[in-house]
């Protein structure tokens, strides 16, 4: 967007003089003559370890064929968005994932970078093709195995089996294992019967469900020898050629969507459909001819969890789009922010540009390194993917903590980038409910986000699960005194935060200024303490209140469990906070360059003070923070706001969108030109003399 | 929805013994067999003054011609919209506020009242509504004077004159005052001159201005004489009987939005276009045939603001459809909560309904409580609007006092629907998201409610402004011992609320149960103590910081204003909190059934204490409630949502909503039905003894 080696050779050095007497901070950085950022190196920074692929993936979605029209009616969007998915194949996006040997790059990393920069081009296109790449692709490519690949990878990978992913049904999307499909091995015709009992189990919400699927891997529970195994996934032709149903399937059209409507969501059903016994993806369990069923996981909930987490790749790249389109509607906003001017200062003779009022730096500035913070944890979690799936770092350990790591970073982004882009619309008022500003079309895209591949409670649920089992873990076999000397910890710590953070330099900052003291109590590693802190407690808290529950009846443990729930899961969000904050944290230490490292230490700080002020409350409560300390939190928050005011610019020019990603007309300079044409007509009025006098100089006369 | 009448008279005295041992509370006041509120009497009490009115609404628009079709696309939508309002005409709904001498009823309160409700029907009709009859009509009727009337009210009222209201620019929305198109007095030919001088002066985001509009109300800078007499409202015809634009006349169309759909917002813009001198709607300010000026009121800013306020109804009607939208969000999710179920226990056979955890009470219930709040705090709101625009009570300061109380309430109503119907989406995953759930729709729609008649931040700091010039007011003329003698005060005010509330039973509550201690502080009296102290002390903080501004320059005066915006902001949401809380209150208070006073007397503690723990940290670091009390403020919270649970039915059956008003299957029984089907479904695969057997229960044999 703009010439960065020009500025950052260029260090401005004169201040800017503010027209009118507004009372503005300088505009840009250039003007506050302060420390920089180099624009382009936090770029790459942000872009992280596959930016060269998001660099590709950008390129490539500059060209219109690729963009979202708004209101375009939804039989249309469908078919645009199907025909940008087969321009997306010669492209070779669709193959980063796919191994070698089917032509493919075996490339997971830059395949879920590649894929999530599609947000920018239209979110319906993101996650149409997660469906068929990332979903459907995905379980034939994990869950199946040679003969599968052989048969179906190739035409699934061009596009000529696009397929729908049907496991959640109408009655069951969180609880998977409760779903009431069933495949029933037939030993007579080595086939498998894929039926539909009741309504509830419709497969629901699927994606190329309504219109364009040709196949599905439907997820059903598989019975042979009259045992139920649990639930398995079954390659299952929907379609024929013509796009009618394929005998014994049925289904229905989900009609318009909150938004995603690009992507033809439907419910599918089956009467006693038969496929060969080799449809099975068999993977982690399988059938002979004989009926008889193996597996090499002998546990069948170890083996069910396994089967859904070769599947995580979708939450992970739904934190990454969320993230890249939080940051799609904070350049927008805050881009207008820095043009639009609107009443004067009651001082001036100028109107003051929206970026200068103190509420609207609060209200986008801390959203601003939220983001920012997503960045970071995303390419962690990106590069975990990666090691997983690459085969590198394969071991049930690592596995389980990609697992975690996603679900519980994937709420917190898809969260937040609705929260965000919300509030960017409505700081930019009537023009930000404009469909061609994109932020209302970027919000209803992203709705779904936090409820489907795993509902983000229930995915929060989990982390707080295995929060609390690693904490039982460090009591496993413990003898009575190792107990006894954890509780004298627990209860010195207690005493101990109860004088509010006294360990970290409080003496040493009370004897500075009370801005210096301010800092000196808030500084990286107090904000570690304070996060990582408030992680541990609550885990603990919950742990020792669900402690009696291993004495009570199944029903009164249920009990106590959910009279905690909202707790864990709070407890399970504080941990991924803590986590975005230390990625965030690792990313700045990697800055060299001086001012760069500055501002985003002063960003970073304001997202880790913006945490600590949203659970004010409980750091009190629990002693963690005084109650003068804790006010100092809010103070500090307003000074980082205004220190960081001129180098919002940069900031989001470090995106690195170009103006056809962007797209949002009040973003382009247009707001800039229409403030200078009428600043330029009322100078030329009054220098024509013809100007009208105001009634009010009149009444002065 | 409900019998009502046998439910009241049949108090159930049975408790419900919860199936397969889910961690059930009952799941309705008759199976609590507790005390219940009688339903229609709170409906009654919740269509508060105008219930008649708003009855008649609802009944109409139970026709289907008046519902909005999810996904119709815009052009369509729009016609649609029109047509409903021409079915809106014979109904007499557009008469209502019309003088009787013009055929109407002169009924303030019960037109407001009943056009709330379409939201029910369509928000785009609502708004469109609002548009022609409480904007551009309303500007006529408030505005204009009996020439004005004579000549178009009834042309409007019946629709023959579709108008747009032509008050925003692009370059100005909020700074009304700061408006680029002027109307130039021509004494030769005794003609108005309308004029847009630049493109940031296009009027914008007007209703009706993109097609159906044939004139409009249009807002510009009263020139005569070479004076500009600021801002005043024109009549102009825009468009011919054909639909093309009247010479000097032009515009755009706004094209989609991200919802209102329904409405053709547009542009317009005006070249020299003249129309005669009696189009100036002339009430507060005239033009004679010789080009002299005379108002009545002789400040300009007085008579501006006297002026906009005439408009103050567009705002109160907001609140109202605001909180009923909000109301219907509420209906549906805690509907689908009581049936829909997912994830057994892990003790039992069946799985728990969603209202049965302790997430999805504790993110619903608050948001009832604050609904109800809603209803009360907009009743009075209509009241007072009626009082002043009947006549009965039209003095400058109830005028002042219902614009400060529109201004407090419209941003918090309208900031909760969005909060309120995200959340009940959300508790509704995926079903959620389908249009035909309504869900989505609703907050698209209502989306723009935020920011438009007023942007709620700008709303919020006039609020400010007054509580500031109130609080002034106590200080005004006061001499050296005053003063001294409210320092003291502030300062033992602060040492005495440093104990945290010692001042309300809390010595008495210390000797009883944790529980009822916990009661004890945190009652009604203290609730109110709590929520107004916050509001007297806020205003004041800023008053304070304020306070030398006086002696800087007006720069420098700014910036300190500035710094404290985001805060003066907080104050004012905290005082429309407390006038919330007060309405909910004395509606309580007005309830003689026990039952009913007893479970609305929880709702509303609920709302309360909801309102503390939001801003807990305040109260802490303020010293108005100590650590230990403040944390049993969640404890409470979780207590009461436990103890309300059983009523939530009840309580959204009690907003009176007949099918034909909700029309979203998730509520309508279906989901229930579904899980009926699939019970009977395995109950009979059990009975017929071929049920596979789990894998798991294989392997422990």
């Amino acid at each position: 967007m703009s010439d960065t080696a020009v500025r950052s050779s260029t260090p401005a050095k004169s201040k800017r003089t503010p027209a009118g007497g507004a009372p503005t901070a300088a505009h840009s950085a250039a003007e506050a003559s302060e420390p920089r950022i180099e624009i382009d190196a936090v770029t790459d920074l942000l872009l992280g370890t596959w930016a060269d692929t998001r660099r590709e993936a950008r390129e490539m979605i500059k060209d219109p064929a690729f963009w979202r029209i708004e209101g375009q009616p939804m039989a249309e969007h469908r078919e645009r968005v199907l025909e940008q998915m087969h321009l997306l194949v010669p492209h070779g996006a669709s193959r980063r994932a796919i191994p070698k040997e089917y032509g493919g790059e075996g490339n997971n990393g830059a395949n879920i970078a590649g894929f999530q920069e599609l947000v920018l081009a239209d979110p319906s296109l993101q996650i149409k093709s997660g469906v068929q790449w990332g979903l459907f692709g995905s379980a034939v490519l994990q869950l199946g195995t040679k003969k599968h690949h052989d048969k179906w990878l190739r035409d699934i990978v061009d596009l000529t089996i696009p397929g729908a992913f049907a496991m959640t049904e109408t009655g069951h999307g969180s609880d998977v294992a409760a779903i009431g499909t069933t495949a029933t091995y037939d030993v007579e015709t080595e086939e498998f019967v894929i039926h539909t009992p009741f309504r509830g189990a419709w497969k629901d919400y699927l994606g190329n469900a309504a219109v364009h699927g040709k196949a599905a891997t439907v997820f059903a529970q598989l019975i042979t020898g009259g045992v139920n195994y649990g639930v398995h996934c079954f390659f299952v032709p929907i379609r024929d050629d013509e796009g009618s149903f394929m005998p014994g399937v049925g289904g229905e059209d989900d009609g318009v969507k909150g938004g995603l409507n690009g992507i033809d969501n439907g419910r599918l059903h089956f009467d006693q459909v038969r496929v060969p016994r080799e449809n099975l993806l068999n993977r982690y369990g399988d059938v002979a001819a004989d009926g008889s069923y193996s597996s090499e996981i002998s546990s069948p909930g170890r083996r069910f969890f396994t089967m859904l987490g070769a599947l995580v790749q979708g939450r992970v790249s739904l934190d990454g789009a969320a993230t890249t389109g939080t940051a799609l509607s904070l350049y927008i906003a805050l881009t207008y922010a820095n043009q639009r001017r609107q009443f004067d200062s009651g001082s001036g003779t100028d109107e003051i540009v929206l970026l200068d009022y103190g509420k609207h730096q609060r209200r986008l500035l801390p959203l601003l390194a939220q983001n920012y913070a997503q960045f970071f944890a995303n390419d962690e979690l990106l590069q975990k993917f990666d090691g997983v799936f690459s085969g590198r770092n394969d071991t049930p350990e690592e596995r389980e903590d990609l697992e975690t790591l996603a679900a519980a970073l994937k709420p917190l982004s898809t969260w937040n980038a609705l929260d965000t882009i919300q509030e960017a619309r409505e700081a930019c008022g009537g023009s930000g409910f404009l469909g061609e500003n994109r932020l209302v079309g970027l919000r209803q895209d992203l709705d779904v986000y936090v409820t489907f591949e795993g509902d983000n409670n229930v995915l929060l649920q989990l982390v707080g699960k295995r929060l609390l089992s690693d904490f039982a873990k460090q009591f496993k076999g413990a003898d009575a005194a190792k107990l006894a000397k954890y509780a004298v910890g627990q209860t010195a710590g207690k005493v101990f935060h109860g004088a509010g953070l006294r360990q970290f330099g409080q003496s040493v900052a009370d004897f500075g200024s009370t801005a210096r003291s301010v800092e000196f109590g808030l500084r990286a590693e107090q904000q570690h303490e304070l996060l990582a802190g408030r992680v541990e407690q609550m885990v603990s808290d919950v742990a020792s209140a669900l402690r009696p529950a291993s004495k009570l009846s199944s029903k009164e443990a249920a009990e106590v469990f959910n009279s905690r729930q909202a707790e864990l899961i709070e407890a399970a969000r504080a941990h991924g906070e803590l986590l975005q904050w230390e990625a965030f944290s690792d990313g700045v230490a990697s800055v060299e360059d001086e001012g760069t490292a500055q501002v985003l230490t002063w960003l970073r700080d304001l997202f880790g003070l913006y945490l600590i002020e949203k659970h004010l409350a409980w750091y009190m409560i629990n002693g963690r923070l005084s109650t003068q300390r804790a006010a100092s939190v809010t103070r500090y928050i307003d000074r980082l706001c205004t220190r960081l005011r001129p180098h919002a610019q940069d900031l989001v020019d470090a995106y690195g969108f170009a103006p056809e990603h962007v797209r949002a007309p009040i973003a382009s300079g247009a707001e800039r030109a229409r403030q200078d044409e009428a600043r330029e007509h009322y100078r030329a009025l009054a220098a024509s003399g013809e100007a009208p006098v105001s009634e009010k100089s009149l009444k002065k006369k």
